[in-house]
């Protein structure tokens, strides 16, 4: 029997945090005189006494340190039960969501989704637009921590390639986790806020600058307008794209440049694909439409540059509407959001080294098949990839599209249409945001989804954001019988 | 500088033989008092001489065997050099094609993918209709003999891992690849023959009967008539079931079954496996039909089991207005045609053991994950399936994926719309047969496709009919210098 004691405390202390961070949101509505800002304490005060209540009962439970088995749990229940926690103020307050509407909000805030189930943004009070926007941040910090201290050591989908290189390489500037941790968070926090001072500076108001910023580097995707980015057309878009791709990098090697080794960033294989297939994409949409349609060269440039790095790194803003631009740009679109960004990002989907790792393994295979008899053993940047990387890499991939192929079945039997069905799954499991059908809202809202449908979208973002393989794991029997 | 010649040689054979099949559809047309079959005549003296004089002059070419390299030139060119002369009687005499039309219909004919260019079938002389579904039945047989024969040796998408249970296993009954080739004749001859029987005396006339039985069995889904399988809606529609089952498992244990082993063909973990998930598509589409639709449940249940089987085993007849259907039995039906039959059929696609494969590595991968110290070897039926067979079967996947978005891609730049790009890149890769949208005709008939939409779809139905590595591996330069 697994001793879920340990876990429990360090999800009870998440869930303090998530209750304190609720004071940013109630100081906005309190100052702008809104009786908004009760929401927000209550749902403070309820998650500071629930978390601590379960923190307290089970203290001391972590001095043995976590199992293996428990760092499953804990990175999956962790997740959950904020998703859950952090819906209560858009219960209890604007926009007064149902419990449903509300979690499925919460969870798709958490997740860097930035699917809504909201119409009327603009007439929210600031704290609720705050708060989901804060929603985004804390998961995209969240996930990358995961990603860069949880994920090499669980073995999921591959990430152990990057244990070695994380700590090996940082070993010797920062030895402990924590030091890794604090160094994440001060670089987190300088992006998002250049990226506020620069929204600020090129026209949007300061609310408006903080709320994008905190969507735009967790790759989130909600905005405090039902237009999304396209009320800040212009400029602002060069500057969104900018740290969307930020926030797809690696921020392993941030860390580096942050201490003075700019070179391994600019090195990095997988930094290098994804800004090219980037490039391919926009080029590839823009020569189409200049052929296709009478638009000013700039404008074509700028929407089209802006929106294929918005679904390419999984943020899914859009300030165009992307299913009139004709279907080779929506294929295109489509692909780039089953991409994704880089390891260690906040960034979505089955990210960029593992297309990397299985284009590797293909070329090989198909030098096997002609040369059954030379040595061939699959590289990557230099290194070996053993056996062990290479199947975590393609069960993720396997996973990753079964997983997309049941969700779009399920979304489908909830009675959506195929179109909305596919783009609905496509869109949860990789996190990106957007939908696209009869049953979505213009504004792009997925409030008028069926119940069932909004379920299956929550297990699905979450269970793309989380990796897959952990949520898995821990649904098998056997996981529970060791 | 690989020696092309003795591949040449057997190519002229190839074709030949397909001039010589050109008797059938000339001797028909011929009884009927139809000028059509000077069409043939033209058409078959063409392919003699041609195939003849190549074949002539590359005599004693063949005397050393073949090397790897020119087993897969081999494989590749006989299919295009197949297509192109196929094609001649359709240009040289009804329907009359024009030449991208007619090498379509051809490819899409040996490739047993079953998509037309031809609104008007009922119409056409009887011999175009018999050339038709002899293309399918043709193609059909020999991807079984690659399979069987050739796959295994060029290591193929993992079907290493049938080498040696194909010839252990038939290694005392039928010693040499010969003896496998006329076993294999004889069953697909007997297959066919009973379903045109079995046809015939359940209502088809026998040119019906004749032409649909030589469709079924290869998978294929040509059909005389513009209304597909509509026009024989009943029990004609169960026989097909059947048939088309029966051309979608593998050959070798109807092999095995002729010698008096039947047990093997029961035992087979990839036959049972491809019988369940088709009972569970049919479970679900039917038990949503009943719940949402108010239908008898005979019919029902007799045009889903037809048409689940008909897109499973990817022959592409149809009998009814799938499209039409809904969303969840459409996402299903999709599905089930990106897995496809079992290997060594006359079935396409990714294939049932190729998955079954895969569900094994990840549930490995899952197990690694919490219990990272104990042995764990992937295993199917019993045996242990080394990493080459698993590495083989992951760059196939990918492979297929990767083909299956670029088609998707291509198709969508031609100008198609979304969804018509997108299930015709299905129809093409998995060689299934029907595609959807505006630009297809009512029949199904896909004519109305900008040329080079059809293009695309010719060079997809190769590259999926042909396991894909087949022609990637002689595209690229390193196979043409060693
Ligand atoms: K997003
Ligand atoms: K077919």
């Amino acid at each position: 029997m697994i001793d879920v004691r340990p876990v429990a405390h360090v999800i009870g202390l998440v869930i303090v945090a998530l209750g304190v961070a609720m004071v940013f949101p109630m100081a906005l509505d309190w100052l702008a005189g809104d009786p908004n800002w009760r929401a927000f304490l209550k749902s403070g005060v309820l998650c500071v006494i629930a978390g601590g209540a379960v923190a307290l009962a089970t203290a001391n439970a972590l001095a043995r340190g976590l199992t293996l088995q428990q760092i499953f749990l804990l990175t999956v229940f962790a997740w959950v039960a904020a998703c859950f926690f952090g819906a209560l103020p858009l219960v209890l307050g604007a926009p007064g969501l149902g419990w449903l509407d509300a979690i499925f909000e919460a969870t798709s805030g958490l997740t860097t989704t930035g699917a809504t189930m909201i119409v009327g943004l603009d007439a929210l009070p600031q704290g609720a637009n705050l708060w989901r926007a804060m929603l985004h941040w804390l998961g995209g910090l969240g996930i990358v921590i995961v990603a860069m201290l949880f994920l090499p050591v669980m073995k999921v989908g591959g990430m152990q390639f990057f244990r070695s290189e994380g700590f090996d390489t940082l070993g010797k500037v920062l030895p402990r986790a924590l030091d890794i941790s604090s160094a994440l968070v001060q670089i987190y926090v300088v992006l998002t806020v250049a990226c506020a001072v620069a929204y600020a500076a090129l026209g949007m108001t300061g609310f408006e600058a903080v709320v994008h910023a905190l969507s735009t580097v967790s790759t989130g995707g909600f905005s405090s307008s039902d237009q999304s980015f396209a009320k800040f057309s212009g400029v602002l878009e060069y500057v969104a794209v900018v740290f969307m791709l930020a926030g797809s990098l690696p921020f392993i090697r941030f860390i580096q440049a942050w201490q003075g080794e700019w070179v391994p960033l600019w090195r990095d294989r997988q930094v290098r694909a994804y800004l090219r297939w980037n490039a391919y994409a926009i080029g590839a949409i823009v020569a189409y439409e200049m052929l296709t349609h009478d638009l000013p060269l700039e404008v074509v440039l700028r929407e089209t540059t802006f929106n294929v790095v918005s679904v390419f790194s999984g943020t899914g803003f859009t300030s165009a509407d992307l299913a009139g631009w004709g279907a080779f740009p929506f294929v295109i679109l489509f692909i780039t959001g089953l991409i994704g960004g880089c390891t260690s990002s906040t960034g979505c989907s089955v990210k960029v080294f593992r297309y990397l790792i299985l284009i590797e393994a293909v070329k090989l295979q198909l030098r096997r098949l002609f040369a059954p008899n030379a040595v061939h053993t699959l590289r990557y940047d230099g290194r070996a990839v053993d056996d062990d990387v290479l199947n975590a890499v393609i069960s993720f991939f396997t996973l990753f599209m079964l997983s997309f192929g049941l969700l779009s079945v399920a979304l489908a039997l909830t009675g959506l249409e195929f179109k909305t069905a596919v783009t609905a799954a496509w869109t949860a499991i990789a996190n990106v945001g957007p939908a696209f059908g009869p049953e979505v809202a213009p504004t792009g809202a997925l409030g008028a989804f069926p119940d069932a449908a909004k379920w299956v979208m929550i297990f699905g973002m979450l269970l793309g954001r989380l990796e897959l393989m952990a949520v898995f794991v821990i649904l098998l029997p056997r996981f529970w019988r060791t």
